[in-house]
């Protein structure tokens, strides 16, 4: 069993029967959801979340009871995936793109689990290229925004075509390297017009289960 | 002539030969583009960025050369009007729905005047709803958060529907009657996830234009 499927499975174990549970995307994340199937197959009564339009199809197809985050109200769990994460559980989420709809379902969410392989886990954020989800009008006042402050955007392509997110909206992929300080960071992009939402999730996991090997180990946050 | 009218074609004024000229949304900078209409008919060459689909419509009829804001890289000027102007020349808009292309041009321009009849003129911010512009996922979670804030959301309609943005999404308008900072609101609407952008305008307008019955008056920022 891969590190993938291994944290994925094991993050399943956090669902409890009646929960509303945020689902989130990616290739770590749908190891636990084919396991939620599982168990909604077996018994389990739950509500799901979904947050992109491929987990809504891996839901479906796999008979997990979805509503939307309008009718849940507030979430008990959310699981997902993060591209990097620090010793702080601060991540990098949104090299899928689905990072605007993920973020919602999260801050709605009393708590957070990201499942991720061992090479996700960082002593610094700002390897992996940081995710800005900006509106179409208007994006390329925010790409040279991006580019006079030296942080290396990269508009996200799909073969020729730009990529549109689930909401309709571009990507801005920023090489950044190493994050100093990704609190002002945050703040700085939440204050640019013209963007939507961004890839720092800051003070969101409260816990992050993390496979290395054959070994699954979940780490818990302080006061998370 | 009405205040409307007299600060709306004194700020047409403003349009230099040459000039790329962002062009507002609202009853007010109605009459400014009519004015720049007329201009270009008696030869003014100028750009211009629209910022909603009324205002496109208004500029095609008056024949006023019309360009992306993508292809207008830099703009010298843009005209718009505010629905309450305080005398730091902070303002809220978006009464009309288009704070956010509104916003983004604004963004985007060397110089910014609003137009105003002198009743927009306020000593503090906030009697004026102010609008918060979110995207339709999840807009219950942010309604609920603006709430249990205490800040009087109630969801924009139009007749039986919800009110919907050029861009897609869903305004909640917030009945604060008044604001004490607006750069503390600012940065904490900023902040929440789902909230696409608001109506509150800091550090953005130049000038301002003011008629008061038959007197118009151009008040410069300074340092502006």
């Amino acid at each position: 069993m891969n590190e993938k499927q291994l944290a994925g499975e094991k993050a399943a174990e956090f669902v409890k029967n009646g929960m509303t549970v945020g689902l989130g995307t990616g290739s770590t994340v749908y190891y636990t959801i084919r396991r939620i199937g599982e168990m909604v197959k077996e018994g389990l009564t739950i509500k799901a979340v979904s947050t992109s339009s491929s987990t809504t199809r891996l839901a479906e197809s796999l008979r997990i009871p979805l509503v939307s985050i309008d009718e849940a109200g507030k979430l008990d769990l959310t699981i997902d995936g993060a591209d990097e994460v620090d010793p702080a559980f601060r991540g990098i989420k949104g090299g899928g793109g689905a990072l605007f709809f993920e973020k919602i379902v999260a801050a709605a969410s009393e708590r957070s689990i990201w499942v991720v392989g061992s090479d996700k886990l960082v002593d610094r954020l700002g390897r992996f290229p940081l995710p800005v989800e900006v509106v179409p009008f208007g994006y390329s006042q925010v790409y040279r925004r991006l580019f006079d402050k030296g942080l290396n955007p990269k508009l996200r392509m799909s073969g020729e075509n730009r990529y549109i997110t689930d909401s309709g909206n571009y990507i801005i992929d920023l090489q950044l390297g190493a994050i100093g300080d990704p609190e002002a960071l945050n703040d700085w992009l939440n204050g640019i017009t013209g963007v939507v939402e961004h890839g720092l999730f800051l003070g969101m996991a409260n816990a992050v289960v993390v496979a290395r090997q054959d070994i699954v180990e979940v780490k818990e946050r302080e006061n998370g």
